[in-house]
């Protein structure tokens, strides 16, 4: 069965006019048709389509069913997108299907990409909400700066970590540090690494900076690896 | 500094056609510029390029540096191509980077991919062994029906899992089997799932049925998650 997302009000879903366009244009969907629905927010039901004008289906018969993918702890990654945009697109594909809850694209010092797509990103990730049957939306910011990243996220709780590879700046390896915690935020740098002054900044910010061993990786392939940590820890 | 892969003989490296045109063509590099060199079966090498012949490459002055990415472990895969072979060529990228060592591409009973192109992914694979400095280079193979590939496997040694989502059929959460080995190697199955007969088959094969958990995961990003759980595992 397919997942939409809707707005929920009185035992009904009203989908949007994308979500529409989708479940009536593309897949061709009919009346009566089982579907599950969420909101988004972690509320998840199984519904039937009860009417399907232009742009707003509706679905009816709502009947609540478990979140089972809920989880006790939120994963968050600032990462700065790759040159090549389709490496990013993959790890965030990837990351939500494994349980990402928010995305940050960064700009650094040493980024090469610098602008950003944002409604493209942002279908990447309902897609991927929606293929993985999950019930929270995740969030894909706008690109921000490194440094007002840093600003915004001054009281941002839980466990916080600057992946980097500069050999003259302490850094732990990320399982000697990382706990079983409520939530962890991630800094993964571009291709040419955060700079030295970057990771001090960091630092000074309350982030834990971090090794994630002996493999070079790929900007998207370190980001991929430190949610696939998370989850594993969890599992 | 850049990677190449040789045939090493007499403290020299020769490069083979295709990696000389790469050194000489691509990246324009010119003799006495440093590289290092890989025999491809785990020996590294820090050298000079000596000569720069047309269609064969020299590096001398070789000297043998340690390989800081050795395993004692080792990770093989069999996945059943995707639909989509790019989501196929970018696990493939991604789980080399982490130290995938074998990869099998199977034909199973749901496979809609039936066909591949051996040449691409090995070039994909040795790129991203290059890329992330690796000494061994990783095999792949060419595509197999599952029935041979589990014949061919029949006394691989070490930890032989298959991943499956039949309710019906007993499976363990990977991270209850997995230990501390010295290989495994994992089965998963394309788009549509193994059916029950083949993972009926890869049991009496002595594979262990395993789930990975609540997340609904697409092909390679449940291979993906394999070679990850593999990677910390050993952290």
């Amino acid at each position: 069965m397919i997942l939409f997302i809707g707005h929920i009000e009185n035992n009904k879903a009203l989908l949007s006019p994308t979500e529409s366009h989708h479940m009536i244009r593309v897949l061709r969907m009919k009346q009566g048709d089982q579907v599950y629905v969420t909101n988004g927010a972690g509320d998840m039901y199984k519904g039937e389509i009860e009417s399907l004008e232009n742009k707003s289906a509706v679905i009816g018969n709502l009947e609540s069913i478990p979140n089972l993918q809920k989880r006790d702890y939120k994963i968050e990654m600032a990462v700065a997108p790759t040159k090549q945009i389709d490496r990013i697109e993959f790890f965030l594909e990837k990351a939500i299907e494994i349980g990402l809850d928010a995305y940050y694209p960064i700009i650094t010092f040493n980024s090469e990409r610098r602008k950003l797509n944002h409604e493209r990103l942002n279908k990447i990730g309902i897609a991927a909400m929606k293929q993985s049957l999950k019930a929270e939306q995740p969030k894909i910011d706008d690109l921000v700066s490194f440094k007002n990243f840093l600003k915004e996220n001054n009281d941002t709780p839980g466990q916080k970590f600057i992946a980097h590879c500069h050999k003259d700046i302490e850094q732990k390896p990320i399982k000697d540090v990382i706990t079983l915690k409520s939530s962890y935020q991630f800094l993964i740098g571009p291709e040419g690494d955060f700079s030295k002054e970057e990771v001090q900044m960091a630092v000074e910010h309350g982030y834990t900076p971090i090794s994630l061993g002996d493999q070079r990786m790929r900007t998207e392939t370190a980001a991929l690896s430190c949610v696939m940590l998370a989850h594993w820890l969890h599992q």
